[in-house]
């Protein structure tokens, strides 16, 4: 059986999440994948906590969030905080995300490279802000990257575009993939809400955040199909390069007369190849029933990729959670490693 | 560049596509994938054509459906029809699907596991008549086994259950996996039609065959359920095991009743974990506006996964076409063999 050795960074909602899926599933992971799973090390502010047989999952499942926890897992175990963590096979990067620097996702990733560990990322930043280096350092190091939970967690994307479109030309990517806003615009057309009132329900719900800026304002979505293009249509784009309008100007008003047409407003992120060049925008759209996507409310997300010899192909779905995307880093670990005879 | 050597039975229309995609194709999957493919051999009822060098795939791509095109290659070629065919890596089976037999497609998969190549099957009478038996001579021989084409084609099934969704456990699977039958009932549903006025427009159209006993009495739905779910829920079913209903016994009043409740009638192929037990059953079920396979009618499919950790995953479209069935197919082949270091 093939034994491989975690590195967490991050210790916030999806991370614990992680840690908690490990203990939950490490049993039915030998059995099905023929791997055995250990998490080795976690890092969060003030430094690691780690073990080389493995920390204590059950302790950690049930920690606080934050780096406190760690503080005091090390103070408990009597272990020190250290600034480096054991030897290790992959890293899995979940610290928040920064699409300014990238930081510290980057810095975390591009060491664990130059340990010739693969990486597992949650976080976007370091994808956004630094795509070709972080690829290049991989490459150099013969490690292996695999960011799934970066392009909307629960619900395939890349996987479709990488794994089940092969061979095809895909000429067009459409997705609505932040299920924060479409919420958000799900409550303003179903309860005739203002985009201030939506928000603040999703905000009471926990749905949406104190600073909701990321999402509302497209920032999140651009980053998803941002990160879809560079990998599935060849461009190399950072974020300025692209047309972002969030949700936040939406009337009740234009909410009002989109829904007497029968219509929905969604946040549409669009990558379409047209002229040779692949142009991506991310808008409030108004689609109407014959859309693929037109089903696709609340917190759910959806993808339709356009292609030229399997016609178009939507996904629709995966849970929109902090255990959504910890499953989605949890399927990239075991992708990596799975015996692919085994099973 | 890794070269691998491709061997077809069957020159139907959906092998006619796979040699026309072979030849579209070749140069962008030597590029994408550092991937040559080389068609060596084509079988049908009298005999192989084959060349080591490679087989003429424009003449092929231009000829007739049916074996007498190849005997007519042979023959303008000056190459004899043979009964057996050159080394080779890979055999893609094509052949018509007989659920009984599995014939002839059997016996090529296990003459070709027995040459140790790799199977790719598009044709599914082998798998559903002798599932145990052929996972069993492929893995005796180290060859691999895939079968895209056979689980919805250009629909992604199969990849979005082993790779997708790996780590979580699948709770249920639920799809609209025949374009045919959904075609018939949404022409049924939107144009008032009896069941045998709707088969007759499907028919004059090309959808359903001159003999749609395999579609409307929900076989080909149960084949492909039953392959889905011995692959992702361990069962080990045989078609007798299913109860398989097919839509040939809606009435027109039945439909109008449906219609006012705001409803449709689909096609659904369930497969259920309950008590420990897999529950499979593929009958016409009516369902309302919030289920996620509302939305897809005409020649469309969907597939919904219900997970424990992902929520519902579901996929929608892939062309229901030859064209759509040849690209999953090739997609196989290319996921076989790709450079995963390359790209």
């Amino acid at each position: 059986m093939l034994k491989k050795n975690i590195v967490l960074t991050g210790f916030g909602s999806v991370g614990r999440e992680f840690i908690r899926l490990l203990k939950e599933k490490s049993e039915m992971i030998k059995q099905n994948y023929n791997l055995e799973l250990r998490l080795v090390a976690v890092g969060g502010r003030d430094g690691f906590i780690s073990s080389e047989e493995g920390l204590n999952l059950h302790i950690l499942s049930e920690s606080e969030l934050g780096s406190q926890s760690l503080s005091d897992y090390a103070h408990n175990l009597r272990i020190p905080l250290t600034s480096s963590y054991v030897n290790a096979d992959v890293l899995v990067e979940a610290t928040p995300t920064d699409v300014g620097s990238g930081e510290p996702g980057f810095s975390n990733m591009i060491t664990a490279f130059h340990n010739r560990m693969d990486v597992v990322a949650i976080s976007k930043g370091a994808l956004v802000a630094h795509y070709d280096t972080v690829f290049e350092v991989a490459k150099a190091n013969k490690a292996r990257l695999k960011y799934s939970a970066a392009t909307a967690a629960a619900l395939p994307t890349k996987d479709i575009g990488e794994i089940s479109l092969a061979g095809s030309e895909i000429v067009g990517i459409e997705g609505i993939l932040n299920g924060t806003t479409n919420y958000i615009l799900t409550c303003m057309q179903e309860e005739d809400l203002s985009f201030e009132e939506a928000l603040r329900t999703a905000q009471q719900k926990g749905i949406a955040e104190t600073n909701p800026d990321l999402d509302v304002k497209g920032i999140d979505s651009a980053c998803k199909i941002l990160l879809l293009a560079n990998d599935l249509l060849g461009t190399r784009y950072l974020l300025e390069d692209l047309s972002i309008q969030g949700i936040d100007a939406i009337t009740k008003e234009q909410m009002a007369e989109c829904k007497r047409r029968g219509s929905k407003f969604k946040l549409l992120a669009k990558a379409l190849k047209r002229d040779g060049k692949v142009h991506i925008n991310i808008a409030p759209t108004e689609i109407s029933s014959g859309h693929m996507l037109f089903g696709v409310d609340g917190t759910n997300k959806g993808i339709v990729f356009q292609t030229d010899t399997m016609g178009a192909v939507c996904a629709i779905g995966g849970s929109s959670s902090p255990r959504g995307a910890a499953a989605a880093a949890l399927k990239d670990v075991i992708n990596l490693y799975r015996d692919h005879e085994f099973n």
